[in-house]
């Protein structure tokens, strides 16, 4: 439903890039999760611009809940937190309103919203509209830590330039040093490469895409609905809210295409008396049902569509072409930062299935006694 | 909400493989379209085993719709449409009932379950349940049609053989093209070796994945909402539905990944009196809204896991290693029957999302008048 | 959603009186339920029209679960149910096609399906549609019933002839003696005057309505929420689907908008170790939530508008004034025979309020652990 | 969904009565309203203690709509309005936190939220989160007014002290009469008895309940789904969310039940060239869908729980019988304030079905051309 997502939790978001205030009511949560702030706040910061690979614009992202804790935790009812917007700069939005930034929504929301939309700052549309879902993503992961569920994202790729593979073997420790990082990398090496090519982009007034890689583990295994609520359905369709999104792979899902079936099927065993896959081809997923393995995910990202050059587009309004020079303080990649706000997503749609799940699953453990 | 799709425009699925029906029920359709059998049929047509690159199991998959038309046309009430299950070879499905086929649902489905799953010829998680898919989507396109929307599919690669590009000077010509065909492909040679290569998988016991690329033309500008009913998420959400697609990608979302800002974006031009971009990468969407150019998807298909090959699994009742020989008849590649089914979800998410829209458009037209 | 009701546990209603079949999907169930034939027949069977106080019409209704059910238990995959239709005489409903029979839904469902309606014998608006309501409750109360949860009704009043009022001091016995009684009423004097009454109805072709109480004992505490679910929404929601039903009241509703509140605020006390209330003019409900007493539920029903006598009408085509007689088979009160369409219907919404309960629960239940 | 409301439009509430704030989401708003700040204070207003028959806590209910608004227009992205928690006096709840004051929340709460709740003045519960209801339901009311619906609510009765009957010859007039009171009443000595009675209540340290009649005017024709998103059904489901609503009756519901087919049927008839009814025991209602009659609707509502007398009560920590005394600034009556929630659920309910109808209404004018 439009801004509001989920089934058994569900999140509504809401908000405007220089409006009064941006937000999100999370609605569902069980009652009793203890509000860790400094979790919150380390979360927040990661979504943060910093150092000059980031925009220079500055914002203090002040979480205010308003409602749904007391005392230190959830009562139950809906969590609702507000950010208020403050390093709004007035520029003069009014003489470009009508000039359709290329890969930006400045058009397609004229003709959604016929001319009602705010157009200051990419209005609804706005990146900062993700500092709330980090919120709400957070919240969830405070009741998924308490089951021993982790996520972690790495950057696997910025341009042309990747990051290592994931070593299963040592996973735990990977996803450790990944969420104390604010760029995020296995390799510190490649890490710095990217964050050159980064400089470089921002320094001929280009910008950059990448791959952010995310795995789930102590995830249980049958969660998920066959058709319409599998687990790739929910998570994917949370990750296509995110407007820089533009496609969206499963396990091994792009090379699978390519593979024979000898080769794609991934073989079950038995190992410490607990049922795993030889390979994990399928991410975790089975007929969109969980299966107990981690859960990978890619996230393909396009490069930041402002950049400072002179770019073709038109006038939506006076329907006549025009170039425009978008000023102002932009990021020229934001994979790094998109990082924490997939994590988030990705948090949110687990918590979602994991208690749609509990709505039977209640029922038929009492059967069985 | 599980076997549920949609908002504005609905369609629940039910049915197991071999039980007594399967079926899909559509809610919140028009009244008075006409019901046209022939598409109907024809569409139906295309998702069947044909040749020797299918399964051998022959399914007449005859649709009744059993509510929602009257004197041929929708009445606007749930149509229902149920097709019988008719040729269940009554296979000793007791004795593997505890095997879990690899990459198949068999152990997930245990999990979420309990043990209680119809688990003859994967029963809800069967491929059988796609036929009630494409005949929902066959209604939905009745009513597109007449607004002059077309989808059409080709598809782009089988394991490792790539069919020719769309050209979109022709694209009319192209798509008529295809929904003439039963293996849809642009360039003849190339479906050749492509269907070659499923029979030399037949022959090895063996099965391959592929691409299936998705094109929509003449779909209005302004569709689709911000966050969580953006074009992507609704699409992906019910792509994500059919089993064997594990990864989705819109416009060039992959190659954008590793492209600069400035050749990825779109520049806007007008042309004919009307607003184009030059170029296409974003697949006519930007910000989850459509702008009016074609929009295109590209659907990853993982090989179909059922093999004849002997394979490594597991009893997940008594927990021991084991090695499965899956019997009967199976498909070398789905990717040519998915294809339909792709057209048909595709459908199904641009009608919801249409009908979503004109919640406010009318509105608002009001208002400017 | 239109024909959908429900969060946690959904029905999807389908089907015209004078089409092929009518039927209801029903998705959420839990795994594991044992299929009661015996009991599912006999609720059925008090929605039969039985004697000269019920139309001559006689259907089979019999049932047929074509999915979701495996061995005799719920697999927990969509349960589908589907009945024929086949006592359908093939009267001429062409001639009085656009002639609104007062107080049924002709004129208002032309305008909402705009002449595309099945107008024949009501169409979907027809009462025939709740036998598959009357199956869908029986599934959920065979759920209900292993929690202990019961829930039986009476006719407290046809016109103006009353039944006694429930006795909760024997609340169980008088439960079962109504739930094994075809014309449910406590006193069985009072039952004889009332079928009198209906009779008499008949003979003067005319028709009465009346009220129908409902209790329910054994649901637990703490269920429902405080807006939008709470339980009396989610009730009276369901109950309203029900076409004859023009009023709900929940506990002494009605009483307590005249009395003071020193009189209807129902006392806490602690009895045998459990919180209870003195009263329960609240009717079990507290802010939307259950507090474990009895919930109590009345609910109004209009005499049945169709009639044998001549009455005054429009032609909603032509718009001209016209009168109409109303040929056929009807019956002279539905009282008796919505019973247990009332039954169902609350089974059904306090098993979707159960099911919602649990994904919190099970949360909590962990963090007190 | 739990604290979310609707399917086309949804409004989703949030807020504890002394936490930070409390507010709504409003979704799926058309582009273009005029946002008419006086009337909205005129409503809020209406909802807001006065005088000695009311709680003697003042709150200044200032709105601030944070989202959604721009240039004086709604935007139709979400629009989030907070209401900041003023006025509340920090009392020792602790002392009383297990006490369940009696026909409130607290006990069944408890057993909800499982001890997490916050207790302060009701939390969630609160009469309080009415205050975001009535000014989501001005917002609405600005959208039908476009469209020339009206809707008026009268005080019909309190305790035994009734009002007059509309005149629906003048019910132009009689409505805005109405709608420019604080005490909504047509007799206005009618009033005056009322208004002693709530006096008298408050000397004996008592409460008293009472009933208002709704009526809709101008509301279009074939609106609404048979089933279960009838008019009823998505009305009753509204009003129900208000704590003290016990019933909800419309058109002649109750008095129908006791009355022939031949009395209660509301024959149709041809005036001024449109079909009207010439009676309206309907409400405007057949079949769940609307006939273009005036819309009527009776609310129940209990006297108010809070009162200043000893009450017998429990305590539901340490399971012990005690009594509590109320203490605090209580409303002998909120018959009166309540008005204008019931107005604004309704103004809700109708603009999420006119919307919904619009889904399929745009599809068939097209159809029709």
């Amino acid at each position: 439903m439009r801004n509001t997502f989920g089934n058994s939790l569900t999140i509504t978001l809401f908000g405007e890039s220089h409006g009064e205030a941006i937000g999100v009511t999370i609605d569902g949560l069980s009652s009793g999760i203890r509000i860790d702030e400094e979790f919150l706040n380390s979360m927040m910061d990661k979504r943060k611009p910093k150092g000059t690979i980031s925009t220079m614009r500055k914002e203090s992202d002040e979480i205010h809940i308003v409602s749904g804790v007391f005392n230190g935790y959830t009562t139950g009812t809906p969590l609702t937190i507000i950010i208020n917007n403050e390093n709004t700069i007035s520029k003069d939005y009014e003489s470009t309103k009508d000039l359709a930034r290329p890969s930006h929504a400045d058009y397609s929301a004229d003709k959604r919203y016929l001319g009602y939309q705010d157009y200051r700052g990419g209005g609804h549309f706005s990146g900062r509209l993700t500092a709330p879902i980090v919120a709400a993503g957070a919240i969830c992961m405070m009741e998924l830590k308490t089951r021993s569920i982790k996520i972690a994202s790495h950057i696997k790729r910025i341009g042309n330039i990747e990051d290592d593979d994931f070593n299963f073997e040592k996973i735990d420790t990977e996803m450790e040093k990944l969420n104390s990082q604010y760029f995020a990398v296995l390799n510190d090496e490649a890490g710095e490469k990217m964050q050159d090519l980064i400089e470089k982009m921002r320094n001929s007034l280009d910008s950059v895409g990448g791959v952010i890689e995310t795995v789930v583990t102590g995830f249980p295994e049958g969660v998920g609905e066959p058709y319409f609520d599998s687990v790739e359905s929910i998570i994917s369709h949370g990750l296509f809210s995110i407007g820089a999104i533009k496609a969206v792979e499963f396990g091994d899902g792009i090379m699978m295409s390519e593979m024979m079936g000898s080769k794609a099927n991934d073989a079950f065993r038995i190992k410490d008396g607990k049922v795993i896959t030889t390979t994990n081809h399928n991410g975790g997923i089975n007929g969109g049902i969980t299966n107990g393995m981690p859960i990978t995910i890619h996230s393909f990202i396009k490069p930041t569509p402002s950049i400072a050059r002179i770019q073709d587009t038109v006038n939506f309004k006076t329907m006549n072409n025009e170039t425009i020079e978008i000023k102002g303080r932009h990021d020229p990649c934001i994979v790094h930062r998109i990082r924490v706000v997939i994590d988030s997503m990705v948090a949110i749609a687990l918590t979602d299935l994991l208690m749609m799940r509990s709505t039977t699953l209640t029922f038929n453990e009492e059967h069985k006694s």
